[in-house]
């Protein structure tokens, strides 16, 4: 049994509340033990210069963390003047992980941003991240949808992420804490639909390696918790619009 | 009366919700009327390059808005590379302010940072920023009372700050909402300690004048709605540490 | 008696050059006691991108020091590679004082640009900054009018600033030295039309505070100092131009 | 078959010109079809602060493209002053990469810099700095064994990467060039030791899904490429280092 | 004789090598005894903001160096954040070089980019870039000629540039290697045309100083040593090309 | 004869201010016709990292403009957050030219900072700095010297600088002002000892060329009037001073 008393399967206590803060068209406060992420989404009424005349939108997100998110406190990259590897890493994989489940033809030359502020973290912040944004931005084309600014729901289906890994004692477990994360010999982050597809697969051995028996287990555990991931987001959605999301599943 | 029902001086609903996240030394969630601010105490051991060897400590603070804390989406300033002049002048308000109701020597060589985040604005953000840092400052140097690592609590008063502001209707009014402060002819920020002195009077009017008379009926507001404050913080601070802050007053 | 000498309630000794550069529209050189500051203006064609289609004006200041303008050699803010909230602090003050007198309706889309260049340092650079700026501002308003490219002087009341202090020994005093102001309690900024009224007030305590009665005798003692710096004003912008200005005072 | 005639399991040739130049302790041009990457390894006597004091080293890279390394000329990162959010991805996962094959006790606080720079791109320009960067190391961790400067080589097995993708006529194929790369809907990126285990999996469906049929495919197809480029680099490094590599293979 | 066994007035072995790469307009690999250079030419349709509207091109040229061109690791200059002085002087040189032997109106508003990327450095970089850089152009004005972008060749004469310098021991020689440029007296840059003409004489006696009759012997060795690159020039860009250069030679 | 009457070897009118700020060591105002530079020495009890423990010092400068130096305003470069290439090579360029008549082994381990800040510009500004630059350090080692920080003047002998171009019209001409810069087709800066010996010789011939015969007629300008920039800069040092920098002249 792990530290905090949880199987090797089961995933941390979820909460997410949605619109957290009045002024986003979509907000959600999302809680996934102790790590803790504002996920807001605005729509805004134009594109990228790269994407320009194309007739269709984009998604882009932000990631950031306040400085005392963590137990040491963080310096701001505001305050170092750059944005450092990390933080790109994962707002690239927000991004990327969002625009695969949305129809960009059908809301027209705008661009979602998604504002994802970690405010309290203990691992897992990116995977958070994207279960929150997804809601947030489902919420934003819903408010889309009623001001009749879009004409369809482009959300095609659902998304989730968590985290795997290799522990050098409990093996494979799902949906680690900074403490696990820090002690595992293989980190694996996993995002999928509500199709049961893959969106992205970024698993990394530093300083190890891992064997394929392993990464069939640590797939295998991702699903498990993907799913129920993604049983709590239907939840929060409510079913009006689960039902515009997906009619095909 | 104003849009939202409140006399001209009286304050906006204020809530202060300690221990809002768990890992700084002291957190609070600070409620003024829709602004919300995050303030984060840190103690660090050590003192920037210009104090050290002096053997007394030193206080700083950052602010910083989430990008959808505002109506319209604000770039953040890492994606920027440079902090901004509003912010700039507002970091450091809060510094000197919370630095003049300590005394610095009593902690030693170390820093006390001081974070405020404004998740939701709707003006009166600095103001609320160093309502709320104050009662996050105590709460870490308590604290550090208990961890031993400093022998007295160097707090010497307590410490508030509001708004004030001349409206073109109303007239002189407290605690200014967005929407009010951005049609006020004049806007004064105000911070007062628990003995009544003044720490930092900014009075500006951005194309505009006020005269001597405004500026009395504006200072008598402030008074108010600052002993307003206090006495709030008072409540939420308790009366063991309360008598440990201020035994001459 | 202060260390030079002065009363009190007494300016240092002011002068200022008009058309100290020869390519500005408008140009002073303005010396405090020892503070010596370029003071330029530029009318340029255009407005920043906020302003555009408002068929109305803006006016922007930029505030400098030669890195050895002061006893101790400072870096450049050009090597650093970002300005200083000082700065930032300073030139913000500068423009929004100087917008406070001018209708900016008057001046078209247009842009007046205010560069204050500190060569030489010895307190008071802001105050002096603003003071010359505007007689620079008034020059170059009156090349416009003769050019026939505005119709009328937009500048509709004088407008200068001082500092005064709270010194531990001497009590109030009026137009503090560098080393009055590094050892005065209190520190007090104040910017005030020819009509008597007040633009700017930014008091600060660091590491003190000041009573209502202190504030008082403050307030006093700016008004007689900036009465004296606009009746010099007058002087060298000369009875022409001065009518132009206010022919309702 | 693929436009440039190869199977769908086929890699492109590929080509490794060991000491390209004279200075660098390792040095190899890697050509991979038409993708050129200089990798140049750099051992220097120092670790970065955050690994002082434990006796042990780090690796560390870089990676950057000539602005003709592509068919468009691309801004330098120098020029726009900040490093792009694909490059601290890509030089991010080369460190890794790297560091899971080398014991870093036995190269004492020491680092070894990797430098990739891309002279001219046709797709799997990460791949191949990966491999390549793994022959120019060696080089210079046995230079580090002639001079004494270690006493046992560090590495412990053999490193190489590539990429597969999922075409979407062709079905999962390997090694794809830049064409390929750009109409593939999944593109995945390998990293594996000569073990026969993974140390990176990164696979993205931008704008799109892989089922988990498809991932079984990629990485079979993945470990058939990878083990081709190890027996090409065990050519290249010669007998007598491959010994010291891997005694237990 | 000089240590690598040259003369005083001898040129190190030089090559050129063309079509280096194969993305470029114009490409070659520049051998100057060990220094070596990756030079290419990109034409852009479009001129600079200062150069619109006027009807003709501009060149401009970018240069740096891999971080281990040289036998210590240079930090690149785009983790610094910032191009550094000897950058920006030396890419000034290579594009003001190129541009006095180009009638920019016969190119329309294009620009055309030159970059020279040092891969191995050993003395001499800027005078190889140079006369590098100036092949690319040739070749990258011939391809758009042959596409009927530009109507008749706009390099007016060949150019090539070189270095010569005072040394302790040998007196003044040419084309100096590393370390003959370490210990000269005396650095200078000299670029020529075919036509015998200067474009650029940049002499620097750094902590040291030189003679009228000093200057007079280096000039005679830098238009022996530039006569002789011409030469070369010619050989590699072939005689076709040649005659639409300079038919007045 | 030229547009401001000069005779084509004639300087324009000269004049130094010494002592013009208070608070640098050594501090002049300098005038060469409409071109005006405020030049500081500052002496700074250190010397550069890479300079350390080699006994000597360094020396080192800085070069500015004001906004409104020129007709048109300029950004000031911390506003643009970077340093260009033309004020990177001007302020090469001073710190080069002084350090080549300074013993260097005569002022310990101490920085030299010349700031140059051209507060009107009217062509030459670089050479006024060197010019001006010089007497501000003179003065200050003057200092040192009174102070006994420094046992002798480390001065080995006079240095000055000037403009020569070869004007379209009017042949070879002296000290061009900017008028004349911009017209001419060659432009060559060169610094010259009190000795007569060169320090540096800077030719461009932007977009134009030059003779060998055009050479050696700007030489004999350049000699000419540097020879009377140190004659005047002799009388401004005084004669006990002078007796120190030069005994061998």
């Amino acid at each position: 049994m792990r530290k905090d008393g949880r199987d090797n399967n089961q995933l941390r206590s979820i909460h997410i509340e949605p619109n957290f803060t009045i002024h986003p068209e979509g907000s959600v406060l999302i809680s996934v033990g102790n790590t803790k992420v504002i996920c807001s989404a605005t729509i805004e009424d134009r594109v990228p210069p790269f994407m320009r005349g194309q007739g269709k939108g984009w998604i882009t997100a932000e990631y950031a963390m306040l400085p005392r998110a963590t137990p040491q406190r963080n310096i701001r990259e505001s305050s170092k003047g750059k944005i450092g590897g990390r933080t790109m890493e994962i707002q690239r994989l927000i991004g990327r992980a969002l625009r695969s489940v949305v129809d960009l033809d059908k809301i027209g030359e705008r661009t979602l941003w998604i504002d994802c502020d970690v405010i309290q973290a203990d691992g897992g912040t990116r995977t958070a991240s994207i279960t929150g944004a997804y809601v947030a931005m489902v919420m934003a084309f819903q408010k889309a949808l009623e001001a009749k600014m879009i004409n369809t729901m482009p959300v095609t289906t659902y998304l989730a992420a968590t985290s795997v890994g290799v522990h050098p004692e409990r093996g494979p477990i799902l949906d680690l804490c900074y403490e696990e994360d820090s002690s595992a010999d293989v980190d694996m982050n996993i995002v999928m639909t509500g199709k049961g597809e893959f969106v992205e697969i970024q698993g990394t051995g530093e300083e190890a390696t891992f064997t394929e028996e392993q990464l069939a287990s640590l797939i295998t555990l991702a699903k498990k918790g993907i799913n129920e991931l993604i049983g709590y987001q239907k939840e929060i959605i409510g079913s009006g619009i689960a039902g515009q999301i997906s009619e095909s599943e």
